[in-house]
């Protein structure tokens, strides 16, 4: 494709993404395709002749659309929100345009240094402490997602615990690694991923009130394995937990680490970024004082599309002496100087895309400003669509919300019926998308509010919506 | 940011990028800013208020751009190629405009679908057998990069080597990886990221004259960590070796791993692309017969831009069992029915952008027909200018190079000083940026040629400028 011909095709893909941001209400919430049904609507061989543009947007339009659940729409209250803003989309564009690898600084200096650049200026907008800093011994880095970052927090706290034995010897003992019923499944995961192993990974109550881990709780079972002979690696506690954004107290949790000599790994994959507003700053309390890694997603709640995870650590020195490997091929006189920060040292992938770009066109067009309307409004909404949940003596509020997220289910008989079966109706109508979680093993529905474009007349008539399904 | 305000900022950005790559030769390939330069020249502390988009370009232009190095540019040789071709930009752009998060079917169908239908395309055009098909037991998946796919890939291995207990119980006994010399070092971050530990990645030998991976010595390497109790958990073929593209017996190495019953993994990240091509189909001989798991980056060779490599499993089950994990707010009918394919279960991050789009609209847009074309060009280029270093007498070429890569050296008295001090003083010029890596202990410098913007011109031009320095 000639520049010319870009420029053309360009411009029409940029339409077609305006119209279809302008026009998005049009389309049902979550699509309603059957499984196998896109794929049969697409040609089972590729294409022997190169095909015009219009041809990918005409599918795209008559094939695609039908199977896509659309998380932009202004209904979309499932899960968390994943908006994607359009400076976000543009300052991918550039990057997709640039097409840069920065897996060292010396493949594309510029973009290893934005990097630094704009998560230091992500950490200042939180509040988070100076050490954390990439120009002093922590730093900030980009990586595609949550999970990904608590694995290599882990591979960090190994390296740590072991001694650097980890990295050569492998897992050579048992470790193990600390979370609470509600803490996120990639925890798990990374513990699997990492040669923890899932039996090594202990549950730490929760306060049946708040749904928030029992240091008192974790202390014992860190001092049980501590006797039992088995190392403990790491602790998780989650600022705004995946099925009711409970928060762990860090405070608490991390002085236990400390005298541990546990890694307190802190995932406030949705709800970190809450702490652009100083009145809801409180959500990472600790965080700064405690935590060896923490990581929030710009790429939830903060106008940044997938993928935008940002993880932060007190001192780098552990997870790059556990994922760092020079071969010749890329040794080069910056890395051998020193003076510069390698990120492949610092993710699992080697090569990476220019992510950075697209978080410092957030950044510039919201501005701080920007960012705290834009959590303000939203956590505005979820208060009002609590408040008219309660008001109503058919349901039941989870109490505390102070996000973006509310919980709720009907009460009476078969309360987890109900709200299964009228939840699903809803999402079968495409009129509004939400999700579901257990709590105390009765099933709770989750309605988050983030899309910049959900507006307070949506709010209202999903609430209708709701409670005719409902009750 | 309105849609109509994204329409108009959107065209400047889709401006942007054809301005640039039509005038991409005025730009030295190189950066040569200094460490700290481009930061230095950055606000210390975020925009308080929001700025109109254009400063953002303005800054790209005026602070990012001395810090970039041009990967797109026809003269960079680095390395390995990585095209962002046209429609492959539009495909990414798509895919963050409908901003979708596809980490299960439920989330967005037509991601998971399209996804299924373009790795089964391209296994088609690389002739690999049907048992990888999407729809048979086996399956391709996106992954970000070639290193997460060995990451996976040997989860995979090593929850069928330990019969499932490595998930759960851990790494609680020691395995082994095989890999060369030449084998790129992420195999040996998986075996550390996997609690393997370097010390049991094993070394095979290379054939000197080719440096591919020598059977006799696999097979003596497996005999003794038998004997010995050690579990073998992964060989790692390489059809392409990152220093030079030696090409690893993978049929006689994948015998050998058949008798021992260990997982075979074929690591073809830039060379297996070359596929498409029927003349150049022999990279993969074996791959199809024997390989537990398969990988190729249309990332590097195949117009794609970074992030897109795809794995291919011959069995998928050993893979999903090992990463799968299904919290309740996870639930859904379709994951239920086993009908569908959750990718999340096949990747390191639970998140996922709709990459399928951008391979999807490379396909289409090129073509079988244009992806040769692209191939043979780039391959013939590299011939020629193989031939024109051949024709020097001060100069020796590795043989053999029947790909994009030409890898040679100059000849005479301190011959790796003056190789490595001739490749600074070219890449220093901006004229052309190319790498070095050391085979059998003697520096080489590589000639990697790639891009569809590389005309001949370019490779006799940079020919006489490497002469005059390296001479
Ligand atoms: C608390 C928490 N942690 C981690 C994740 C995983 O996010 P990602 O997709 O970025 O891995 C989520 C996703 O919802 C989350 O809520
Ligand atoms: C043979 C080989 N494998 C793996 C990789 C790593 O690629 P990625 O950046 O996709 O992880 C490379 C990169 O050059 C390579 O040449």
């Amino acid at each position: 494709m000639t520049p010319e011909e870009f420029r053309a095709w360009g411009k029409q893909v940029v339409d077609w993404i305006a119209d279809y941001q302008a026009g998005i209400e049009r389309y049902p919430v979550r699509s309603s395709v059957a499984p196998g049904e896109i794929r049969a609507a697409l040609p089972a061989h590729p294409p022997e002749r190169g095909e015009p543009f219009d041809a990918v947007l005409a599918d795209l339009d008559r094939v695609l659309l039908p199977g896509i659940t659309h998380w932009q729409h202004p209904d979309f209250y499932a899960y968390f929100p994943a908006n994607a803003s359009g400076p976000a989309i543009l300052g991918d564009l550039l990057s997709s345009g640039l097409g840069v690898q920065g897996m060292v600084w010396a493949t594309s200096p510029a973009c290893t240094e934005l990097e630094t650049v704009v998560v230091d200026w992500l950490a200042e907008l939180l509040g988070l402490p100076g050490h954390v800093r990439t120009d002093a011994a922590g730093g900030g880095v980009i990586q595609d997602s949550a999970s990904s970052a608590a694995l290599v927090a882990c591979l960090a706290a190994l390296h740590r615990a072991s001694g650097g034995r980890a990295a050569t010897e492998g897992i050579t003992r048992r470790y193990a690694l600390y979370v609470s019923a509600h803490t996120h499944s990639s925890l798990e995961r990374a513990a699997r991923m990492a040669g923890i192993g899932a039996d090594n990974v202990r549950v730490v109550d929760v306060d049946p009130a708040t749904q928030a881990m029992d240091p008192e709780h974790l202390a014992a079972l860190l001092a049980a394995d501590r006797a039992a002979g088995v190392v403990p690696a790491l602790v998780c506690a989650t600022v705004g937990t995946t099925s009711t954004t409970a928060i762990d107290p860090v405070p608490a949790i991390g002085r236990i680490c400390r005298e541990h000599g546990v890694w307190l790994h802190v995932d406030g994959a949705y709800a970190g970024v809450a702490a652009v507003c100083p009145e809801l700053r409180w959500v990472l309390d600790g965080v700064g004082e405690f935590a060896d890694s923490f990581c929030t997603n710009p790429h939830k709640w903060l106008l940044t599309n997938f993928d935008c995870s940002v993880l932060w650590m007190a001192d780098r020195a552990p997870l790059v002496a556990a994922l760092s490997i020079l071969p010749e091929y890329l040794r080069n006189a910056a890395t051998a100087s020193g003076e510069v920060i390698d990120y492949r040292d610092w993710q699992v992938p080697l090569g990476r895309r220019f992510r950075a770009l697209k978080l410092w066109a957030v950044l510039r067009w919201y501005g701080a400003e920007g960012l705290r309307a834009h959590i303000r409004r939203t956590v505005a909404l979820a208060q009002e669509f609590a408040a008219l949940v309660r008001a109503d003596e058919r349901f039941e509020v989870l109490e505390p919300h102070p996000l973006g997220l509310v919980c709720f289910r009907p009460l009476g008989p078969d309360a987890d019926g109900r709200a299964l079966a009228g939840m699903e109706e809803l999402n079968a109508s495409g009129a509004l998308y939400l999700t579901h979680t257990k709590v105390d093993g009765r099933v709770v529905l989750r309605f988050a509010i983030g899309s910049p474009r959900t507006e307070r007349r949506h709010v209202l008539a999903a609430w209708q919506r709701i409670r005719r399904a409902l009750t």
